[in-house]
């Protein structure tokens, strides 16, 4: 907890995904609610998308953000709005039409569970 | 929002993901619930997977569906079916054994946060 | 339903992917809350990630289990356990530090849509 899901369209031919994990890793980390080690993101580069109806030449970028039930309906939205700025400086100069999006959703604290566990030697 | 996310096995040799995106994107507008222009798809064909607890034959076709919390249960539900019935349609002639699901959820109004961008020139 | 969606690090690189899905699916079924032929599950292996807010080595396994609602949550805890004591079992040998996490999360019972399809002949 939490977990970073970024999506790209690849028509956002030079998008670095590597970057904009560690740029919205440290957004995460900047607000506060959340230890460093605990940050995990993976991002998806999509082949097949659609925006609309019919094929389109428009990108999206998705991030979903889970996090641990327990955070303020505040402490969300102020979440989604600061990743949403983070997102942004994500974006190769000169892109074209894109859509960005941040969806912020709970994962139930009482049925999670984790192990962390040290290297084997 | 609303976003399709498609996935596939990959013992559906045949399956035409793209006109499937365009299938289930139709559907969800003409559903009356969605701007077209917001409606965001993507596919995934599946290469690690599996049907119960052994290696099988089976294939599946999962759709999820996130949209904005507000709709009602039946609003959902009617949803749920008429993306279900698309769905069907998407199947390539000679199909083996296959389940089909959908899965609509809600994503949280109040956190979710999107930026519209124009091309940059 | 339900559905298991298993991603890892790729600096796990013995990790075998379809071995741990049976591991997984068979945890599943023991739990008895669950019909064998229901259980479908799916794996990735994540090419892009970050742990922390820099690169690490450190790796990830994540587990999602979307279920039908309607389960207790005394019921959901202990599948998360169960899950997460799977999970422990498909790590490879002289693995390095690595998390391990398992989300238990609801599919809304009413709009959730389902159809078998036997092969067509």
């Amino acid at each position: 907890m939490p977990h970073l899901t970024l999506e790209y369209t690849n028509n956002l031919p030079d998008y670095d995904a590597q970057a904009a994990l560690r740029t919205l890793a440290q957004a995460m980390f900047e607000s506060g609610l959340f230890g460093e080690a605990d940050i995990k993101g993976r991002a998806h580069c999509l082949a097949t998308y659609l925006v609309g109806t019919s094929d389109t030449a428009t990108a999206f970028v998705h991030l979903q953000v889970a996090l641990l039930s327990g955070r303020s309906a505040e402490q969300k939205q102020a979440l989604g709005q600061h990743l949403l700025a983070a997102l942004r400086t994500t974006l190769p100069p000169g892109h074209g039409a894109v859509q960005l999006t941040v969806d912020t959703r709970d994962m139930d604290r009482q049925s999670y569970a984790k192990a962390v566990l040290a290297a084997v030697s």
